[in-house]
C-alpha cells in the first residue's frame, strides 16, 4: 500500500478510536513509524487529511444514495440498503461522534455535510413516494418530508446516541439495531399488513443479532 | 441578584451562545465585570459551575417528568408537555449542542446524563402504555420501548440537528417544529382517526408557528 493511502487509513482508525480532536499529525506519524516530515510531504496538516477522508466518504455515500432510487425495493432490499448506509457511516463515524465540534472547526466540511444530509433526506423522501405509488405505504401518511427528516435524524445521531448510552455494544449489533430503528419509523405506515411487515423486520432483526 | 446566581446565569448564557468549550472562567468574570478572584470565591473553576448548572437542569427536568405520569393527558396536554421539555432542553442547550465532547471531559456529567435519558425513555414508555390502556393508541404497536427510544433520540438531538441544518431559525419556531416532529412519531399509532389526530397536531403546529 502506498504511504499516502496508509496515512489515510491510519488517520481514519485513530480518529474513530480516539476522537478526531485528540489525534495530532505527530500521533499519526508515530503510529505508522514514519517521520512527521514524511507525513508532511503527503499532507500539509490535519485539515488536509480530514478533507480527503471527507471526500472519500462523500463519494462513497453519494454513489450509494444514487443507486437506491433506480428501481423499487423489497423489504429485504430496504433492510440491506439501510444496513450499507449505516456501515458507511460507521466506517467514518468520527465525523458523527463529534459532528457539532467538527463543523465548527472545519467550515468547509460543514457546508458539504449539510448538503449531504439534505441529499439523504431527499433520497428517503423519494423512496417513500415510490412506496406510496406502489400502494405499499398508506397515502394518508402525515407528511413524507417529516418521515424522511425523522429517518435522517436517526441515521445522523444513532452512533453518538449509542456511544452515550451503550458504549460497550459491538459494532454489528449496533448497526442491526440502527436498521431496526429506522425501519420502525416506516412500519406503521405500511398498508395491508402493518403486522406482517412488523413481523418481517423483527424476524430480520433477530436473524441478524 | 446574588453574585453566585449571576455567575450561573452569565455562564449559562455564554455557554449557550459561544459553546462551552470556547468559554473560560476569565471570560465569565470579564462579562460580569468582576475579578477572577471574586468568581473563584464562589466557584473553584469551570467544572464546578458546569456541575451546578447540570444539577439545576436535572432537578427541573426530573420534576417535569414526574408530573407527567400522574394522570391521562389530552392531545393539547401532550403538546404542551413536550413543549415544556423542549423549552427546558433549550434553556440548557449547550449540554446538547456538544454532548459527546462534554461527557468526554466531565465523566460525572456523563453518568448523570445517561441516567436522565434512561429516565426520559421510561417516562415516554409509561405515557405510551397509558394511551394503549385508554385505547387511544393501537395495541398492535410494534414496540413501546422502540417508540420511546425514537422519541428520546429526537429530544436529545433536535437542537444539534437544527443547529447544523438551519442555523438561523428563531427559537420559538425551532421548539414548535420539534414538538411536531415528536408527535409525528406517535401519530400513526393513534387508533380511531389517525387522520383526526394528524389534523389536530397540524392545526396546533400552524397555530404556534
Amino acid at each position: 500500500m502506498k504511504t499516502r493511502d496508509r496515512i489515510l487509513l491510519t488517520s481514519l482508525l485513530l480518529f474513530n478510536e480516539e476522537g478526531e480532536q485528540n489525534v495530532t499529525t505527530v500521533d499519526i506519524a508515530n503510529e505508522m513509524d514514519i517521520s512527521p516530515g514524511n507525513l508532511y510531504y503527503h499532507f500539509k496538516g490535519k485539515e488536509s487529511i480530514i478533507d480527503t477522508l471527507y471526500s472519500q466518504y462523500e463519494t462513497e455515500l453519494l454513489s450509494l444514495l444514487n443507486q437506491s432510487t433506480d428501481k423499487p425495493l423489497t423489504i429485504e432490499e430496504h433492510w440491506y440498503f439501510i444496513y450499507v448506509i449505516f456501515e458507511e457511516i460507521y466506517k467514518f463515524r468520527f465525523f458523527y461522534l463529534n459532528s457539532s465540534d467538527i463543523v465548527l472547526r472545519y467550515p468547509d466540511i460543514e457546508r458539504r455535510f449539510r448538503r449531504l444530509i439534505n441529499n439523504k433526506v431527499k433520497t428517503v423522501e423519494t423512496l417513500c413516494q415510490h412506496l406510496i405509488q406502489q400502494k405499499a405505504l398508506k397515502d394518508d401518511l402525515l407528511d413524507t418530508q417529516l418521515l424522511a427528516e425523522n429517518i435522517s435524524l436517526c441515521l445522523l445521531y444513532w452512533f453518538p446516541y449509542q456511544h452515550l448510552l451503550n458504549p460497550n455494544v459491538d459494532d454489528v449489533t449496533l448497526i442491526h439495531k440502527g436498521v431496526y430503528h429506522v425501519l420502525s419509523l416506516v412500519a406503521p405506515y405500511i398498508d395491508h399488513g402493518n403486522q406482517e411487515f412488523a413481523q418481517a423486520i423483527q424476524a430480520l432483526y433477530k436473524e441478524n443479532t
